[in-house]
């Protein structure tokens, strides 16, 4: 077992789960002494590569200047803080620091419900760990914490606030970029900004990724009034913020970045986003998942595997046409070398293009063993349904690949 | 202003409130090229002292061997666990590492209700900025998260499992070792454990300081059923940890440690509490702390200025006779090169005891200034509701040097 085995936290690892002893750029050697390709990339929060030069030498030249203070605020998070606003581009804002996306998501319900005066929040999509994100026990039901999920449906979304007028206090959502259609998003937006409520991008996965800040306003057509940023920030160092007009930002005036200053992360932050500027970093990005994915998907048509690679963009998700080949698939790319994060996405990092012909090699080999373990055309494709169950467990919620009707009984079972 | 004009969130920070350049063992050096003496010390997690070399070089040499990976468990997560496991020394536990003291008391909280089915907390002292902690609308009734305060007042907390008996969750409480009598806590404890309900001693603040892991089963003579430690663990660095009983932690087995492992923060903690144990840290900082007391308190007799100095560990709280005395000795030491904790606790890194003779110096310019300000003697001395005031503010609860009913009352107005 990869986890400690005093520890409790069941935080889900790639194939073969073992435990990381180094890693740099795109690879990561593990405890059976392997050098694997890294596609899970703790989860897309490393997104220059494991180790990178100009993140560790900018903290290792913090370190050896005794830069900061515990104490105080350094100039370095004025800096952050207005590059990060000034890449969002909207104006008359304010924004917090914290550690995880799951602090700056309450965060952002606690502060619209303090400006609103307001309890029930309409939530699609993971906002993290905490009880805020519980499950009700019927749909469209409000859970103990008064989050009510809409599951990216504009019809349950159009329910919820008709049932709950003049209560909600914000709607917020995870954006998807791989299964939803953009027009989803856009109604989604539009169905809020009619409804004159708060609305909250929730970027801690897609912010910082295909572009500075948030592809959101671009994809709708207009702001949202809060942002979370998280995994884009500083390429696997601990850091979160939220952002957002300054009116509703100012309840949150006292939740505090805990008590100290920890600089380590705004100096890998300032590290991360000045290199993924100064090197086109967002747009190689997107080229490098999408020169991959066309190469995974020209791959499993040779072998007329039933397999579907979505996604054209940084992050990608591969789905089988039965949880038995996905399960085949997933232990067959670890034994040749792949870290891939199972049923969920892929991420590529900016290291990931250097290995490109090495990854498709490895993912060539892991799919002959695949299919020499099943036959070929039963089943013949990735059906609707199973696509629909593969997206709901990356965006935990509903793709628009059916209508509204059956994305609901879909959503029953799948709840 | 100190704080970033863009960053809204509030938090104190220590006179003249200006930004820290750079740091090292004791001092700060802020924007205004002064070096001060630092008493905040990053509130208390900072232990050593800042970018203390055996914490820089761990992290730097963790850096250049590019050890561990954002995507996976590594060694020195067990290696850790095991250590604050083995420091605690209670048997058949669990552990989760988090990154705030806030998110650890909050996994504490939810792992109670989903262990025991209830929902009420019954809680005393400070666990967080989160609104699980905000005030209720009258003393001894939860508030809209089920929260209800004891203020450390064991009367209080007999009332509170009483009216709430068979719906108590957890009795959470973080001890304080200056304002209150050690019988006090005592009692506290044997009240939680006589009614059968959790017991989670919140050790953030005081874990890790005076000995390794907590003082708390040496005061009251037995174990709490759960602890968190945050700011004795890595010397300014981000982390914290909730560790239980392995039956109640189990229900914590889904609270992720976000999403990716960010290695550094468990390099400091390692780095940290390797050099308390080699150098008798905690020893070391109890005696600073007192030397330090006796020193001040000495300066104080001599100017004769109704000013006491509480605690004679390594956390100390300044309490004027009065507000206007209060703050003309915080702004005066200020002056004089000294950054205090206004009307919290200060306290020590192993680095001040290099230091003492040059900060007991600057306390005495700070003195000489305000007593030039202030005729002596009135007050002659600081009355026990000026301390109960003052302990409030540092304990988020009620000290023992009045009666029940006293407390009470004055709970009432401190409200």
């Amino acid at each position: 077992m990869d986890r400690p085995n005093r520890i409790i936290s069941d935080i889900y690892t790639a194939l073969p789960r073992l435990r990381a002893v180094r890693s740099s750029g795109a690879m990561v050697t593990l405890s059976d002494g392997k050098q694997y390709i890294d596609l899970m990339n703790g989860k897309g929060s490393v997104t220059l590569g494991h180790h990178h030069p100009a993140v560790n030498s900018a903290i290792t030249r913090h370190l050896q200047n005794k830069q900061a203070s515990a104490s105080c605020w350094s100039n370095l998070h004025e800096v952050l803080s207005n590059r990060i606003i000034g890449d969002v581009g909207m104006s008359d804002v304010r924004l917090a620091l914290f550690s995880t996306g799951t602090e700056a998501c309450r965060a952002a319900v606690q502060a619209a419900r303090l400006f609103t005066g307001r309890h029930v929040i309409a939530s699609a999509g993971y906002h993290g760990w905490d009880d805020y994100w519980a499950s009700s026990d019927h749909l469209l039901e409000s859970n103990a914490s008064g989050v009510v999920d809409f599951y990216f449906v504009p019809e349950l979304l159009e329910q919820v606030l008709e049932q709950h007028r003049g209560q909600i206090a914000l709607v917020i959502l995870s954006p998807d970029y791989v299964h939803l259609q953009p027009n989803t998003l856009r109604r989604l937006a539009q169905i809020a900004v009619n409804e004159r409520v708060l609305l909250c991008c929730d970027d801690v996965k897609q912010g910082y990724r295909s572009m500075r800040a948030s592809q959101f306003s671009a994809a709708v057509g207009f702001h949202a009034d809060m942002y979370t940023f998280a995994k884009g920030l500083s390429n696997g160092h601990r850091l979160s913020c939220l952002m957002g007009r300054s009116d509703v930002m100012a309840a949150a005036k006292e939740f505090t970045y805990t008590a100290y200053f920890d600089t380590i992360p705004i100096v890998a932050a300032l590290a991360t986003l000045d290199y993924m500027d100064s090197h086109d970093g967002y747009q190689r990005l997107v080229q490098c998942g999408a020169t991959l994915a066309t190469g995974m998907r020209d791959l499993v048509q040779r072998f007329e595997l039933p397999i579907m690679i979505y996604g054209d963009g940084p992050m990608l998700q591969i789905v089988a046409a039965t949880e038995e080949l996905d399960q085949a698939l997933y232990a067959n790319c670890a034994r040749t070398g792949l870290l891939l994060y199972e049923g969920d996405n892929q991420a590529v990092s900016l290291a990931t293009g250097d290995v490109l012909d090495e990854l498709l090699k490895r993912f060539e080999k892991g799919l002959i063993a695949t299919s020499q373990q099943f036959s070929r055309g039963d089943p013949a494709s990735v059906s609707r349904q199973r696509r629909f169950k593969a997206a709901f467990r990356m965006m935990d919620g509903a793709s628009d690949v059916v209508s509204a009707g059956q994305a609901i009984r879909l959503i029953r079972e799948e709840r």
